[in-house]
């Protein structure tokens, strides 16, 4: 959580020159986005967001990400949408930094999911695969089952001082997804991140999805299995399966499961765990010093990993036809 | 910059129950406060901004805030006003720590105020000073003179790490103003610490004035000393004294300075740069480790100093009768 880039007022004032947003009014950084710099922004024109980005998102990728909140938000998808200049252009410059204008959205980012929100979340998951249907633009997802290994290499070393055995476990994990990972699964645009504090409610309706820089072309039934992991699971480590059952059937309803994609929800479920493991474990071995950035616990990964293990078939985590 | 404590959405909307506010739109943790937590709200009645008080803020001294911050804005002044709960209270609790909800003011703070923002600053200031006059509570300059001493004492030790013979130069400082130091100037509520990041605007015109925490009951005349350092000097270390005479023009349109405050404008000057010199040394000299706040520099106001001992009379920062 953190402000990396500072932006005078006079540097702001000249940026906002070149839309068509009205005058500034206020802008204060938003203590959130572990990524990029955010500032809550307020101009005669209204509410929006500002974000620069840092180094850790890759320019390359930014025409994507701003193109499929376009492309979501013209098909009603309540996403940021990227405000464009005068000029017409979306991605613009500002402190050394790319920078993006996009609209604000309300709502609140739901710390304890109840059933009602992942109900409400499967639907708003389905929207979004169906909304990003017709978008023209891929991007491969950088962080699938390709990229674990390496990921692995960069923490095996050390992966024991984190947790007993936790190499060992990751060694096996890793050779039995790799060797049994679904290839053609029915894909397109899927979020790869939608963890709750990038999904807003207001009262018990999604009114926003967020953070969209993870996003990528992929199996819809692996952002899926983010989700069971992401939402799903209590305090105490336990798979919650009434939150499951509302989340896939509320998803269902606007996009039945085809039966390869419920054969494989076990496998894809433990892949997404170790996704979020082995990303965790590489940044809490990494901490630079002075970080303003807390890094997340790998090992409530590592538990939800060792449920997976022993799920065999959809109906474990709520699927029931 | 930086959010001490984490709000979860339930205990916000706990809290919201008590104030007719309306219901919760969305609420963003501020990259800004150095000594609170603070959250930009919205709610179906209008944007607040929700204030949690860290440690270094002494709950005994809220009253006098709060009570200080509805006082001013009952006479017009621009500044957050504490909204009551339904029971009457301004201040609350939340997540364990005393808690407020103020006005959302628009406005940017100005990084490189012109003489154009001297003035208005200048202004706002007389207006700051009567519109305080008949507010009843008092609170002492808990970092006037008598403070000055027992901060430097937990510096000396280590001054001369920061600049060469710093500790010398700051004893003689002490020394002379603690003898000179003017005792029965008027005098009342002042700001205590208007830097340019507590003072909003819209175009040349001051919209807010905000953080209120060093508030008390001192010379009206410290608080412009207090600006003059903040706002008129370049960022070469030369004092600009065309804004200075702007800011003083300004601010005695209101109220004209007696000749007491003429006199004794140098020696407060050189007083509150060692105000800010002293307390940003010991910030300096014990920045804990994993510290979120960057200190600010204390031999920026060194270099003031070097400034303000060479002066002889009000007429060198602009004073013109």
């Amino acid at each position: 959580m953190a402000v990396y880039t500072e932006v005078p007022d006079e540097a702001l004032g000249a940026f906002l020159a070149e839309y068509d947003i009205g005058g500034l009014l206020s802008y204060k950084g938003i203590a959130e986005g572990v990524e990029n710099t955010n500032f809550f922004l307020h101009t005669t024109g209204g509410h929006f967001i500002l974000t620069l980005y840092e180094k850790r998102v890759a320019e390359a990728d930014l025409p994507f990400f701003l193109g499929l909140m376009e492309h979501l938000a013209a098909r009603g998808l309540a996403c940021p949408q990227p405000i464009r200049t005068r000029a017409g252009t979306a991605l613009g410059r500002l402190c050394g930094r790319p920078a993006v204008i996009v609209s604000f959205l309300d709502g609140v980012s739901v710390r304890r999911p109840g059933v009602r929100h992942c109900r409400a979340l499967g639907s708003a998951l389905a929207g979004l695969h169906a909304a990003g249907a017709d978008f023209a633009l891929r991007r491969p997802n950088a962080l699938s089952v390709e990229a674990w290994r390496p990921l692995f290499s960069a923490a095996e070393a050390e992966a024991d001082r984190v947790a007993p055995n936790l190499a060992e476990r990751t060694r096996q994990d890793l050779a039995s997804l790799e060797a049994g990972w679904p290839r053609d699964l029915p894909g397109g645009v899927i979020h790869a991140d939608l963890f709750t504090d990038n999904v807003f409610f207001i009262g018990d309706r999604v009114s926003g999805l967020i953070d969209f820089y993870f996003a990528c072309t992929d199996a819809f039934a692996y952002d899926l299995a983010i989700c069971l992991n992401a939402w799903c699971f209590e305090a105490d480590g336990s798979f919650n399966r009434t939150k499951g059952q509302a989340m896939i059937a509320a998803y269902e309803t606007l996009r039945p499961l085809e039966p390869a994609e419920v054969a494989a929800l076990p496998v894809l479920c433990r892949g997404a765990a170790l996704r979020f493991m082995l990303t965790r474990l590489v940044d809490w071995l990494n901490v630079p010093p002075g970080a303003l950035v807390k890094p997340k616990d790998p090992l409530e990964y590592d538990r939800k990993l060792a449920f997976h293990r022993r799920v065999n078939e959809a109906a474990e985590y709520g699927w029931s036809g």
